[in-house]
């Protein structure tokens, strides 16, 4: 498979919207985005990340939408977002679920026109305990109202906090076999997007 | 894009293993299984329901897997499992989950080699309350360990005690709306279930 | 069980810190919670709403716990749960979801002490399609992690856009049968919250 | 709090409805059971386990209540259901949810009158992968519905493949630390179940 999509990769180059919901400088989650814009660029043709800051995004708050207007920061945020051809998450786990700060970037997004839908999304965590899962599942629930198409396997939950040492102390992944992980996300990323245009009847292509 | 799909259909013909999760005789969710393949039969060129009866299974016990054969039950409804295209699952809510022999059957196809991988599916559900939608989130949480890609859009939730009446007390669906509810979601089916198979990379459809 | 609920409660005066996820002005979840104050004030002896306006918090972000030092808004946050003997969340569903204001409070309140642990909990939705149930149900399995005890019964799912009309242009609960749909609910939050207290072991009650 | 639960313990005995959700023989989830009940009697006064099988429960299916009456097996279930004052689950993970023995126990057990209401629960999971938590918060939203009031903490993720070597082949639980891990949830649920009964206001315990 890798072989095929690799060759459709060649063609079409997918532009992969990543936001990290950790908002700290040194944040495991969002050296996972760093760490796979890296490896799009070294080994993967055709899939490129473009990483979302979400930080200077207001609450969300219906009010601020003034005639249609958003907030500029909002406005700059959603239309990333529209121009993404699919998406990744870095996902922390707080409190069982997801954190507040992409909950907030996932719901300015869907304000109405939603820039998120009919794409597909993967999602990587770094957190303690179960490495994240609860708020996959979260995200994953949040995407059936989005309409994401999300990679079932492989999912990925890093465990952050257990050896073998995986993240220096800026947050910058350095395991080998957790950047493989990473690598192998972005691949069934990459075929689940493509799949899913290649298998899009042309009419639809229109809308 | 019913069109171009129509037109798609008119050479594919998918089959859907379709599976109520409740096994009273009356039951509304079976009957949207019987409705959903009239509707097929009549309206949907290229889709056709194959109606799994769930009632014989054992409870799970993986002590009956004795030597890697299933029992007799279980085989014959893991081969229809296996054959199908795609899958419809009928799912009423029990105490805000999937009903028990629902599970129970996703369960006794998923022992490996897993007979659900890799295939569109989508959830109909006859409840009162909220009309299901608790059940169907769960079964879309079980849907990422068996890799199924669900339908997003539209969902339906039909609150089978809300006025109009919408089933005959032998449990057939007799309400004009809710029948156009459950072919707009199989019409969504058989699109996604094209899109996937018709993206699919050609080295992929070998393995 | 009113009835000696009710004698309690004119002895002990519980303070119920109120959240409502919505920030805009005209918020339907933040009248259900001027609502409840109310109702209080009239008819429910020993129970004392505190209104906690969470729009000043700033994103979740641990570099902003400088020296165990968290900003003056979330400060001041923090001590009003930290007082509070129960709380009543009022929650709109956001994509299936915890708004992203509420989760980034609940977020904040459970950094190192966590603020919110071992006390009663109810939650009030007002939403479309299923009244709110999804984003309660997440709300409750973070509540899992912080420590909270949910009411169970009854639950309150207010479809605020099905007649009768439920709320005028400003937000404010207007129909009756939903007000006291809200004195059960809080009714309910007493009889747990004092329930829990009054059982609680008086060793612990030192900790 | 231990001493004074103890002291409670001493004069007031809670009989545990212990089930355990995997059928096979040497289950290690059943083995969780055998352990809590040898803890209990060996180190817990107060808490007695009443191991309940629910491998003869039939599916279920409401045609089998023929004027009120439930199956012979279902009757005796429902019957140690009710008369137990605290309920321990012993969960594998299925498909990332509750397994269907499990789940169509908890059906049986709900049909009216609901035989598990306000009453506390605690769950023990052996699985592989996150140790059973995916299956734990299916279970927390069903029994919203049961009226269940849940441990919050510890919570008791069990990875049953993971070093040390925790169950031998039979089943039985013999790792010292999650014989521990099991002693501290027993007594959670036993200080949570004499706090619901004690803080009870006296007209309601006649109800």
């Amino acid at each position: 498979m890798e072989g095929s999509t690799a060759q459709a990769a060649g063609k079409t180059v997918l532009r992969v919207a990543a936001i990290s919901g950790s908002l700290r400088r040194a944040s495991a989650n969002t050296g996972l985005i760093r760490a796979a814009a890296e490896i799009c660029r070294e080994s993967i043709p055709g899939l490129e990340i473009d990483h979302i800051d979400i930080s200077s995004l207001p609450l969300l708050n219906t009010d601020l939408e003034a005639g249609g207007v958003f907030p500029a920061a909002v406005e700059a945020f959603r239309a990333r977002v529209r121009g993404a051809n699919c998406f990744l998450f870095a996902s922390p786990e707080y409190n069982y679920s997801i954190s507040g700060p992409l909950k907030n970037a996932l719901d300015w997004g869907s304000r109405p026109p939603n820039c998120w839908g009919d794409r597909a999304a993967a999602i990587l965590s770094a957190s303690g305990g179960s490495g994240g899962s609860r708020s996959q599942y979260h995200i994953r629930q949040v995407g059936v109202f989005l309409d994401l198409h999300f990679v079932n396997k492989p999912e990925a939950f890093i465990k952050a906090h257990q050896p073998p040492k995986k993240f220096d102390d800026d947050g910058n992944l350095v395991d080998p076999e957790t950047k493989e992980q990473v690598r192998k996300v972005l691949l069934a990323l990459q075929a689940l997007a493509l799949r899913l245009q290649l298998g899009k009847p042309a009419a639809d292509s229109e809308v």
